[in-house]
């Protein structure tokens, strides 16, 4: 038995679970920015009691320090509870806030049921008495049903050698009860790994999972590699219409970036190539199409059609990923043109398919998927809210990196007689630019304080240093001095980025209107709503509801899930019934055109005001 | 309605069919040397009668001249009874004997089942309104049951364009409804074949099948390519376990003589190589190893298992084999080390599996499978009879090709007082050595006239001219005079060729009589015994029971099936459940190893004695 404080809650069946798991699955989110595997020592708990517990392991040693470990502090991702009675406290420190890395996501447990299996045989060794071929001697002791079984012929190649070097001990890797994958020398049933893919326009984040213990065993990310072909989505789109030659540059760009990361978790985790059976790759269908190397003219194009709604299922090699040889690739199935299978993942995630009450999920992006659960019917969309959270399009805009401004609060000093500025910079050096959950702060700011009006205007009565009204740049905010700055200029924010900035959120604010709409359902019945997406995790929620972008709810009913798309591929390759439950949701979607929508030009309009 | 002539049988369905299929199906044997494709002649037909017929194809035209057709003589093959009321004579020469050549065997119709199905959808173009991806609108249009189907990376990335360019009207060609094989613009649903293959040891035969009509379309064959590396199968065994890349080569050298053949049977009947979606292999176990690339070392040591019971599924591209890239290639299922998927096919073809009374069918080569069915269960063995039926060990061995001796006829002459022999040669030209068939019928003739005894010695109380008994070369009978060969010698039977057909034969003989024991059959039990192989084609029936070869039954039981090895592998190429009936029957097959077999060695011992 265990006591949760602060949260007055009681776990029954402690099961040998570690704490996190146990909290998670009654829904107490606890940090856990590295995904659980023990290196970001956010997840510290107090565990008081008596009863048996795991030893601390080198991990919690090096974190906690003997002190910490003897003021009972642990970590909730490395304790396990194994018997007896506990109270354990989670510090306010421990409780998840927000995502601060766009590798990770909300993630839930599952029960295990990857599509891969492995299975130790021990086989008699053949006789004259007993000559039964060796693809039959191996597979009658797997099980029936497997009469239609594919092996690959260089599977077939290697048994006889296998069999008999390993005395017929040996494991079978099969995919599916359809397919052998590998064939191996004694007893490898626990060396059963997965990876999980997420590829973004900009990021491509890959965790390694094991599949015996369901554990993410290391993550690696890095930048698109395709971002040098064009920055934002339609550079590339642009670059690989031009040519049937750059689209398959673009393909083996990312393939290569994604074997580079399989190369890095692979060292990190001291796990074999070969044992890696499966990824499960996710991304919106422009990545989809480019990975997959499929022409996106009809894609790019009106109507705006992707290959493939299901999911589909490759061979590894044939794609070019360096796992197993006859490892499987499965991409995530997709909804629309723009509504990918990184919405379809960040659904998933958050088990919207399995709301029932009214809930909303916005993956803020250039392209901004919006999903809706009524309870009854599942709808989608997607929104071009264009680079401008990404900071693409603004004169001093940048995107969430170091020395970026990401917060900003600005008042009104009645000493000065002028507008302080208070503003935060990522990692603490000297600002060299803003990034989108700064420009939201900002024209939050600016309208609370009538500096702009309703249509983003400058007010031309206000009297301050700050506003500059009148030069050849256009009406602008200073918002760090140059004496601040680490680019030796003022840092301001103009008129123009205002606008672009409204334009954003009257399209991701369209969107939600009409898709409520035609739901019938009303912003303030909804139960809760999902931010997903690295940028999303930054904003601050009652500037993002004070400048309209987000529909004006009870903020507790706001979460912020971070990179579920990462999340839902993990759910995917764990099991395959979330598998087919992202299928399925897939398929019941009632996907919504906003672009053939005739009330969406009306309603965008309107939005182009603040609220 | 049609009455069939001299054998008073009444068939009413019509159905358009040909009058080949029509006898063939009530098992009336037409000769169809060709294959039924109108180029032999030899199922010549007499149809009178009033009703419509099929017009003389250009075929009929060539061989039976506008005379013949006057008279009413059509090829069976050819001729389509379409309604009416009518009258079909076979003349005696029309009517099946034996297979003539070693590229065909005895056939009968079955429905059509294959694999592949192609189907020709039309789908609605994508507009905005109905933006349904690519894949999904395809795969919606053919059935349901298709959800966890899987499509090849290059069939996924041409379906944009093939789509686009046939305004949505194509053709898919799906594989079991396991697997999309290509998809295809326009409605090419008729263009659909495959192809069976009997890679034998020394020959590799091809058979191009239209897999919608049924229909055989072309034959070709070749000399097994891997001849070169050692003419029998044991060299070639020593061969290819001597090193890994000697088995590659033998490997590349059969795919590579499989896709001459491919290139001569495309280019003969005017398909294209991408219409060709399945291959279904057979050949003995060697050769399946070698076709593999499979490691043959554990196959040719005790206790000889071979990689595989079941037949095996593979992609034609991993193979070699220059068909539809993502075409099948299916091998057939072995039975034990020796007794492999030629033999299934010899037992599919012939039905062995569905006999009611005991029957027995024996493939006689080199290696001799035999085959039991009791009616209740069904028994295999082989028997290494050695090459002597292939000449390959005797003085004046050779195969059955031209120049041969293959018929012979000894008889001793009163007016000349010694013997004289009548023989056939092969091609009509002068002898240039004797084949199996030769043998037999010498070796049964020596011993009716006391030439040789029991036990194949010379009695040397005998003065003839063609008997020489004392010099260096030892006892010989002179079956041909210098004068008459090709060669400027006299060709003779020697006393130690006589020797190893006795062993040859004890073999076969006593593999059969313990098959019979362990079954609890006797011979005059069986209703019928199949003979096949090509080979046994030739072989004087009397002659073969004379020498004990075959067990002495009424001869009309005995019937020569010809290269059924290719016929059953083309049934399973026509129907999926015909596969399903070869897989089942090497699963129910009780093998009997009969080097393990302690009565072997006392039967042996006694068929070394002629009858």
């Amino acid at each position: 038995m265990v006591e949760i404080k602060p949260y007055n809650r009681y776990v029954e069946s402690l099961s040998g679970r570690t704490f996190l798991d146990i909290a998670r699955s009654i829904g107490i989110p606890i940090r856990a920015e590295c995904g659980g595997i023990g290196i970001c020592g956010k997840c510290k708990v107090i565990v008081e009691g008596r009863g048996e517990l795991s030893p601390p392991t080198p991990n919690e040693i090096k974190i906690l320090g003997d002190k910490g470990i003897s003021q009972g502090y642990r970590l909730a991702c490395q304790v396990k509870l194994l018997s007896g009675e506990f109270r354990v406290t989670i510090p306010p420190e421990s409780v998840f806030q927000r995502y601060r890395s766009a590798d990770i996501g909300y993630e839930r447990s599952i029960p295990l049921e990857p599509a891969i299996r492995k299975i130790f045989i021990s086989a008699p060794i053949p006789s004259l008495e007993d000559p039964k071929p060796d693809i039959d001697r191996i597979l009658e002791r797997i099980d029936s049903g497997l009469d239609n079984i594919e092996i690959p012929i260089d599977v077939i190649r290697k048994i006889p050698e296998v069999a008999r070097v390993a005395k017929w001990n040996i494991t079978i890797a099969l995919w599916n009860n359809e397919k052998v994958i590998d064939v191996e020398p004694g007893d490898t049933s626990k060396r059963m790994y997965g990876i999980a893919i997420d590829i973004g326009t900009s990021k491509i984040v890959l965790h390694l999972v094991d599949l015996v213990s369901g554990e993410t065993i290391a993550i690696e990310s890095m930048p698109n590699p395709q971002i040098s072909f064009g920055a934002d989505i339609i550079s590339r789109v642009t670059y690989a219409l031009k040519d049937r030659e750059n689209l398959v540059k673009l393909q083996n760009l990312v393939v290569q970036g994604i074997n580079s990361l399989i190369d890095r978790v692979i060292s990190r985790a001291g796990v074999q190539r070969e044992n890696i059976y499966e990824a499960v790759v996710v991304g919106n269908t422009v990545m989809h199409h480019l990975f997959l190397g499929v022409e996106i003219r009809y894609l790019a194009i009106a109507p705006y059609v992707p290959i493939s709604m299901r999911g589909l299922r490759l061979r590894a090699r044939d794609i070019g990923l360096k796992i197993n040889e006859n490892g499987v690739v499965y991409t995530f199935p997709n909804i629309a043109g723009y509504v990918g299978g990184d919405a379809v993942a960040d659904a998933i995630a958050v088990e919207l398919n399995k709301c029932e009450e009214p809930c909303l999920l916005i993956d803020i992006g250039t392209n901004t998927e919006i999903l809706l659960n009524t309870g009854r019917e599942i709808y989608a969309c997607s929104t071009p809210a264009g680079p401008a959270f990404e900071g693409a399009t603004m004169r001093f805009g940048m995107r969430a990196a170091s020395g970026a401004i990401d917060q900003v609060f600005i008042y009104f000093d009645n000493d000065s007689r002028d507008y302080i500025v208070r503003y935060n910079v990522i990692d603490n050096v000297k600002p060299i630019g803003i990034c989108g959950s700064g420009y939201i702060d900002i024209v939050a700011n600016l309208y609370r304080l009538d500096i702009i009006d309703r249509r983003g205007r400058f007010n031309r009565d206000i009297d301050s240093k700050r506003i500059v009204l009148d030069d050849e740049e256009g009406p602008r905010f200073i918002v760090a001095w140059s004496s601040e700055t680490g680019i030796g200029r003022d840092i301001a924010v103009y008129g123009k980025d205002i606008n672009e900035l409204i334009l954003a959120k009257a399209a991701i604010a369209s969107g939600i209107e009409i898709i409520l709409r035609r739901a019938g359902i009303d912003a303030e019945d909804l139960s809760k709503i999902f931010i997903a997406g690295s940028f999303g995790s930054y904003i601050n929620i009652e500037n993002a509801i004070a400048i309209g972008l987000i529909p004006k709810v009870d903020t507790n009913k706001i979460v912020f899930v971070g990179n579920t798309a990462i999340s839902g591929a993990k759910l995917a390759l764990k099991s395959i019934k979330i598998r087919r439950e992202a299928e399925e949701l897939t398929r019941k979607v009632k996907y919504i055109e906003l672009s053939i929508d005739p009330l969406f030009r009306k309603i965008f309009t309107e939005n182009l005001s603040l609220p």
